[in-house]
């Protein structure tokens, strides 16, 4: 154990939760001084009211080895593996709501993938635990093509739909993201201990929480807003008319993720939520993991190439796969795209609207050349 | 029979359809005259291209005789209760496609009702054939609450949703609408003739084919356009990947009706035409009867109140009671305009929108007030 690190696992601890100051100060002064400074409370009003109750809480080096002991880490910006998080930026004129949807300040995470790996291409599936016999039917059936096409799903590992998105996924043979509203060491909820253990083999089980933190309702909702960051797009499967999974879905649309929703039987009262969504225009009806695909597609990969914009720089290896199959000169059809890339033609159609955006390419009525 | 309304049902046998020159030439010149004209081929060429087929068949008197017979008539535009159509206009320019949304030049019609009445408030229920017992059920408890709110069901009397639609209407104890795309002496569907006679015996039943017309593919799209113009919204309970009902729909749209429709299971074939509507924005998401009164109630209102306004003329009589309501100065708020105008809140709600276009209220922090 390193002391940088110590403080790392030092600040998560007293932070408990997402803390866009104490962010902010450690990328000012580096964690070790801002560590030194919570304990000496030499800190700003805000902060030192933020930190005060728990910076007495000195067990960085206990919690270190126990995320150690389960097969895990902690996961810092100091990474080469801390995601490119895409949360709203924090620049301290924010109101409380949106201060509060700051990246987080480390992750715990169990299981050997890259976090930003794994979720380079992701879809979170959540929904209400009080899911139905068809919610968990259509889930599975969700699942299964996303993993198919290459998705990753992330999920809250709650009971009903997140547990049959996992399991989906786990079944599948693809692996999964649960991000969680507790400590990782704890198995919350109960019943899926041996569920997160085999996440945690495949992918990913993490939390912005350290090692003992048990759950609370505003954690849960801080937990969303990782899920929802971490996923391209978020697609609510069910939700009843007060679900969790709505406030998912509306991290999604304040982080500009596209939100999808499952209708179901209007007598159901588990899709009273999901319908009310589409209905007021907060999520689209997705009937199909195609309908997920294509609005997760583009943007998730229009995000990564985003900054400025030179030649492949910044474009996934899909969008410039796309683009070398282009000829020199002359213009191209999708499906010669698709066979000269040797990608599926969902994939070339995805990443045609990002090479234009990115001024690489262009159209017209013979199809699409090099600009 | 007079010689005027003989000319009528001549002219509808010829026209056999909509045909917006005819109703023209009729408009400037009268029934009797146009048919003069028709037999003689005294005609501009489209007219006579339009005709020249038909203009033999003088069954007039014969299909008057058996439409009275059934306990019937003929509604002509000289008929008080021809209903005001809301279609759109016609002047000479348009599009075949926009030609063909004329009103009709007459109607069969079986029953007793008034039609204009019938249909000041109705709702179309339209539906595929191959209907889910889901798309059944949900069909009866919609239109169940829709008659017990006052609202007349209007539909095809087709197999399936159309059929189920005006059963629970007619268990409802409420007058329901069908529309056929064949003469009104015709059961069709065949195993719908007794319900067509119980439609008929509270309801009605009508079409703008002269008796003895059989139902073909293009008298069914037309067929469709008297549903949505006879209605203030369309709902589509279930419909499959190409099912009548969205062209009801798209007609509804035309026409300036909401349209909405029911979601169902994802893993329904008779749903994905619903899905479809939802996602592509073409109907709103009804997830029970208190979602299309509210798209189609103050619409509905609004259309009666179009014209000229002058004070409380052309306002629906309940706009009117909620106007009346009103204190000569000061301002009230919904709860008190409920009560005091003996009106549920949901129709206070709808009603307020009227009274506003219409220049007789305004509002503002106080509430509600006369202008």
């Amino acid at each position: 154990m390193n002391a940088r690190q110590a403080a790392w696992a030092y600040l998560s601890q007293v932070a408990a939760g997402p803390c866009a100051p104490l962010a902010d100060l450690v990328g000012a002064v580096g964690p070790e001084e801002a560590a030194r400074a919570v304990r000496g409370a030499e800190l700003p009003e805000v902060l030192r009211t933020r930190t005060q109750a728990r910076a007495h809480l000195d067990t960085a080096a206990r919690d270190l080895a126990l995320v150690e002991r389960l097969g895990g880490r902690l996961l810092t910006p100091d990474d080469l593996d801390w995601p490119q998080w895409k949360l709203l930026a924090f620049d301290g004129t924010e109101q409380r709501a949106d201060r509060e949807s700051a990246a987080p300040l480390a992750l715990w995470v169990l299981g050997r993938r890259k976090v930003a790996e794994l979720t380079e291409r992701a879809v979170a599936v959540v929904g209400t635990r009080a899911a139905s016999g068809y919610g968990e039917h259509v889930t599975t059936q969700f699942v299964d093509d996303l993993a198919g096409g290459g998705w990753t799903v992330v999920s809250g590992g709650a009971y009903g739909i997140d547990g049959a998105a996992h399991r989906a996924a786990l079944a599948a043979g693809a692996p999964t993201v649960a991000v969680l509203a507790c400590g990782v060491d704890r198995a919350y909820p109960a019943g899926h201990g041996r569920l997160l253990r085999e996440i945690a083999r495949d992918g990913l089980v993490l939390s912005e929480y350290a090692p003992g933190t048990a759950p609370a309702r505003y954690r849960f909702l801080a937990r969303n807003r990782l899920v929802a960051a971490l996923a391209d797009a978020v697609l609510v499967v069910e939700a009843g008319a007060r679900s969790g999974a709505r406030n998912t879905a509306s991290w999604a649309s304040r982080l500009g993720r596209p939100v999808l929703a499952v209708p179901g039987p209007v007598t159901s009262a588990s899709s009273v939520g999901c319908h009310r969504m589409i209905r007021d225009g907060e999520a689209i009806l997705a009937a199909r993991a195609a309908d997920v695909v294509e609005a997760a597609g583009p943007m998730g990969v229009a995000a990564e190439s985003s900054g400025p914009v030179r030649r492949l720089d910044g474009l996934s290896s899909r969008a410039a796969q796309v683009y070398e199959a282009f000829p020199a000169s002359g213009s191209i059809g999708v499906r010669e795209l698709s066979e000269g890339s040797g990608l599926p033609l969902k994939s070339v159609q995805g990443a045609l609207p990002v090479l234009e955006m990115s001024g690489l390419i262009d159209s017209d009525e013979t199809g699409w050349f090099r600009r």
